[in-house]
């Protein structure tokens, strides 16, 4: 089945799939020096917090196999201002900065076991591939654990993009439907389009397409009677933030899906990676929403929709727990009372459900 | 307080505003004979069903206007032939048919009393224009019911444009609001943009900028987080068809925001002229539910938004009286039992709260 590759390393370069222009057109661009990949991050060629942690990790391993240093100890400030441009390019990504330090502590273990360039590049790069294919796993058990919980036929729901675009990997919310499918479930997905970014038409619409999975293109408002008349079994969506009491902070329309969910009695499931928790945070109210601008609501692709007037643009909201009816993680499937399920998970090791 | 006309009779003809080119153009023209104003309801030039009513009556009244005929023994014929024409326009709208008769109906009962022509053109003038003007005093009894139903002061929101423009009155959602507004309450107006057409954004955003109350457009999928975190006070909407039991079909997008509404304590009515009820049919389950085209999911403004996917239109959907708070009419506010109000609003020939 066909995946979507926002992200590969390659011999060339880093390449990626510029997300932008999808899915009118499917253009790659070949990254052969760091700051072009800063700029791609920057630029949203590239978007979704996994995603983009790989390519802050492949940033810093093309700027150290690219660099002119000649010894560890001119290497060593270079790494530091790489590192620096890398980190500015969207400075409220946890992944970012996650995957920069651990690119730095790759570099402070390597460096004080040899003083041979070849051999610290060679693994820089290697660090910087495991962190791809660690988030490969973590989205591939996420979905293995996710697809039980599918329907053996029928329509089931997303919302915005939580799919390889957005992780580099198989996707959250798309990878349980994609497992699911490939066990050989018969899912037909409904894909609300997600406005003001549409990242829903735009982004999932293209990924299921491409692969293969049956889908039907909604409006944010059709999702109620979609529910109401439908025959919807399940709905699962990504996350941005987990709070310990289970409240969830997703993409702006998700807690209104989850409300029309239970009012219809159609099970509502969060699909994301334990790095999502935030267990110092009590319950969803100590999570700031951003505001972002009007102007995407206005314009639609340059193409103004609206008289010059005040529109608000949350970028995201609140789910509160009651409404989810379980976090779906790498490591196994939450359940209410979150406080202690989610802990639990934290502190697991293994995979396995709670 | 500024309201649109989008139709008026004018010696110069019959004048109306394009829609369609709002709200970054406003166009008006002007029709000198039925078969322009035909194709005006025909290509949307003006739409809602009560503005479509007074645009069939104002056809009719041009196209007797305008006749050749010098005898009512030819002039009956070629009315039959105008008639039949502005039947065609909008196969489905129920005020079309409802106008086209009235002034039908005319014809034969001043036919019956005079052969004089300009006395007949005279009088079919006068009834499409009576037509308008009854339209506008609907719109104004609704308004003033509606505006005790308000709060004093903050947010309110509404949903598509039931405003001027769809009635060629005040409106009737935005009525309410506009009668409440004059009575001195400080309401700030939510206008979800309410996709696939955008009404809210293009037309609902334009008349309140013109008329001067304050809004704040949003996208369909904000709804749930501003009835959670803002003070919203109220919600009225239109309807396209009430049924026995209050059960009500309108918009796309209805129904959910009747359930986040619900869900968070915010009073929901409906605000229609009694012309909109068919107590003929038990409930809801009873209106079809209209299937338009999906290339309006696909492309905004001819923007294509999406890969060549299927895609769901349905245009309206179907709010459960359980949902509904009141329903605001010209004669009154009906509430829950709605099998009892209803029925006595519609046998009532008086306004009175019931």
């Amino acid at each position: 089945m066909y995946i979507a590759q926002p992200i590969e390393w390659t011999d060339r370069g880093v390449v990626m799939l510029d997300q932008r222009l999808l899915p009118t057109e499917e253009v790659h661009y070949t990254y052969t020096n760091y700051r072009g990949v800063a700029s791609a991050i920057a630029d949203m060629v590239i978007r979704g917090a996994p995603a983009i942690g790989v390519a802050a990790a492949m940033g810093v391993a093309i700027g150290v196999l690219h660099s002119k240093a000649k010894t560890v100890e001119e290497l060593r400030p270079e790494l530091d201002e790489i590192c620096a441009i890398l980190a500015k390019t969207r400075p409220t990504a946890v992944d970012l900065f996650w995957a920069i330090d651990r690119m730095k502590a790759k570099f402070a273990t390597i460096a004080a076991q040899t003083s041979d360039l070849d051999q610290i590049r060679a693994a820089m790069i290697a660090e910087a591939k495991q962190i791809h294919l660690e988030k490969k796993a973590t989205d591939e058990a996420m979905g293995r654990f996710g697809a039980e919980l599918m329907p053996s036929e029928g329509r089931v729901m997303t919302q915005c993009n939580a799919g390889a675009l957005a992780t580099a990997g198989i996707g959250t919310a798309l990878g349980v439907f994609r497992v699911a499918v490939e066990q050989g479930k018969k899912l037909h997905v409904l894909v609300p389009e997600t406005r003001p970014y549409l990242q829903g038409a735009r982004l999932t619409a293209w990924e299921l397409h491409k692969g293969g999975i049956p889908l039907t293109l909604i409006t944010d408002n059709m999702v109620g009677h979609f529910l109401k008349t439908g025959t919807v079994g399940a709905i699962v969506t990504g996350a941005d933030r987990v709070a310990a009491n289970g409240d969830t902070a997703n993409k702006i329309g998700t807690y209104q899906i989850a409300v029309l969910a239970k009012e219809n009695n159609v099970p509502f499931y969060i699909a994301a990676p334990v790095s999502t928790f935030d267990l110092s945070i009590p319950d969803g109210s100590y999570i700031p929403i951003e505001e972002r601008s009007s102007d995407e609501v206005i314009f639609i692709k340059n193409v103004r929709i609206a008289p010059d007037v005040q529109a608000a643009h949350p970028g995201f909201d609140v789910t509160p727990a009651r409404y989810i009816t379980a976090i779906i993680t790498e490591r196994g499937i939450a359940r209410a009372p979150y406080t202690e399920s989610l802990r639990a998970l934290a502190n697991a090791k293994q995979a396995a459900s709670v």
